[in-house]
């Protein structure tokens, strides 16, 4: 039974750049879907952490053209866990663990319209190992649903009400001021926190003003910028992100070496 | 003289990724022949590591499309080592230095067909440089034969017999238990041992075992599992990884962390 | 107003690679256009280091296809700086931050033929940040240039003698030898320095020679070689490197490790 194809299949993963995994599962896909283009969207989420590959997959899927998309962080690789296909009401698919890694994502992308399990051995390799299941289960199934197959060919259908879910720590406000969480640390070590526009609007914070922030011990006074060069080099600033979040940052330096602060790290902001 | 197109150029290196090395093949190369897909390995061999780019590729060749496979680890780059290009008996070209490196990749795809040295100037660029002979040679030779251009054309032929070879250090059997070596560490802490089907049949390992692992003066009661969630959190397991070779696993964590292990390392396994 | 298409669009950036924003940039281009090929050159430039992105790209561009050559490295994010689409004499476009990060890549490619500030919001993403320019002007005006819209609908034009450049530190002569400075680092240790042809014909440096340098605190005798492999294992080796310039390397070892060296570092080089 054929479905409408894709041209793209975007991939996510914590694979890491030293080994060929992600290489032998771009060779899987172009063996099966060989006029399919493949849009890496990074390989480097750390080890095994769901929540953060949740996270980016959901804030990056709206820049990407229409297509698969393929996301594996899989700690319980070859146990019980259902591997998914999950269309969504947008005409996307995701594929990837039943673990909350895609759920942040079909919720950006309008919610689940069909869901199934990837258990067809027709959409896998013919050999399939216990633990690497995305150069035998995952990147097949991809392929094959760019290539057409319909999403209820790839297994059982799925109650999306079921499905694992990982969710956003929501901050707890005290008074004029948010104990928040970092919820991620870039390259250049600036900090997103798990504040909104909401929030912002709420403690009425904007650009201009100078906030209380408390994080790993340090007490600093720091201005809310429009950018990193709102403040002098090396002076912290508290910024609206690219994706709408409240993020702490260092102009030209890096917030995390300076304060210590890692995913995870609570933050008490404030005027 | 041509002979047959191939759309498909597969890369791996030591190149890394903090350099402009692997993208300026890549120019080089879509200079040459702007049809070719290139598909990237991996460009994360540990530097001048010709025995793990070895492993690597002959690991990976066999979920790759039919194409020419491009490697390049090559300590003595500009000295009197020869550059090849392989014609394997399934129909693929190999194209890297003369040091072993593309040895245990020549026997996966059925041995070679015709072995010629490239040192026709037609088939590099302009400038050679003693330094970047991916750039200047190796990609631009393999985008010639990509093109159609017959292996015969690189250069004179070469006695495949007489090529540089690595192998697989043999395990060494003890009564009931074997003496191995770690081969590769993944990503994820994962130890891969010289163990494959054979050796497991001989000393009659299987799945639901415990196993004695002495390893870097570490000495510990292991299970062979099926795959890493069939032990605890934090537990050791022993499984048959996706390659078909005895591994040293830790559910969600790394036994190369764990056990001070890399690449090398000496493994006492038994009963 | 449609001028000619470019097929290729190369990409350079301090994005790293364990963050999606190489991804989404990727993902932003091809839902623009299409129909484009995407070569990276390298996003490994170390953050926020203009200098060093300026040398690689201007290093790398000869060996690229004709395109729109996108790099992004830009600690002025979001402040005056302006956005730059400068199309240069042999017909390809540059696309980035005025700070100098272009400059050298333009002379390289002829000089500037026209120079336009990108401040079209037709060429731009409908919600522009004041943090991730890469995503919401950088690669959407790249892939808007590769479909054929002029440079000179990106905005005002700009007077090229009027943009920020960089410069390479030149080397000073004392007597028969030079202070020189080191310029890069590779993955492999090698040291390149500001000495090219021209220095070298003029202090009469050449192959076979014994050099002495002195670099952070060391002082050595040292051959200048053909290759790597001119010198026994771990031994110095000054060489000719692949883009004309001399560098101080190891073979089968990293120079900069075993001196201290990193880029930036004073080196005194004669007989």
């Amino acid at each position: 039974m054929s479905e409408r194809k894709y041209g793209y299949i975007t991939f996510l993963s914590d694979y890491g750049y030293t080994d060929e995994f992600v290489g032998v599962c771009h060779g899987v896909i172009k063996r099966i879907a060989p006029q399919v283009e493949i849009i890496d969207i990074t390989h480097g989420i750390r080890p095994q952490s769901v929540f953060e590959g949740a996270m980016v997959l959901a804030q990056s899927v709206a820049y990407m053209p229409h297509g698969v998309h393929l996301a594996i962080v899989d700690p319980s690789v070859g146990a019980e866990r259902l591997a998914l296909a999950i269309r969504t009401v947008d005409g996307s698919v995701l594929v990837g663990p039943d673990n909350g890694l895609l759920s942040m994502a079909v919720r950006r992308l309008g919610g689940a319209d069909a869901c199934h399990q990837i258990s067809n051995p027709e959409v896998m390799l013919e050999v399939v190992s216990k633990t690497f299941q995305g150069r035998d289960i995952f990147a097949p199934a991809a392929a094959h649903l760019a290539n057409g197959v319909a999403v209820a060919q790839m297994g059982a259908p799925v109650d999306p009400a079921g499905l694992v879910g990982v969710d956003i720590a929501a901050p707890r406000r005290h008074d004029d001021h948010y104990h928040a969480t970092v919820l991620h640390v870039d390259r250049f070590g600036n900090l997103q926190l798990n504040l909104g526009p909401k929030e912002m609007a709420d403690a009425e914070m904007k650009v201009g003003d100078m906030l209380e922030v408390r994080l790993e011990g340090h007490r600093s006074l720091v201005a809310f910028g429009e950018t990193f060069a709102s403040v002098g080099q090396g002076e912290l600033v508290v910024t609206e992100d690219s994706y709408g979040l409240l993020a702490v940052a260092m102009n030209r330096g890096s917030a995390a070496d300076l304060l210590g602060a890692s995913i995870g790290s609570s933050v008490i902001i404030g005027p």
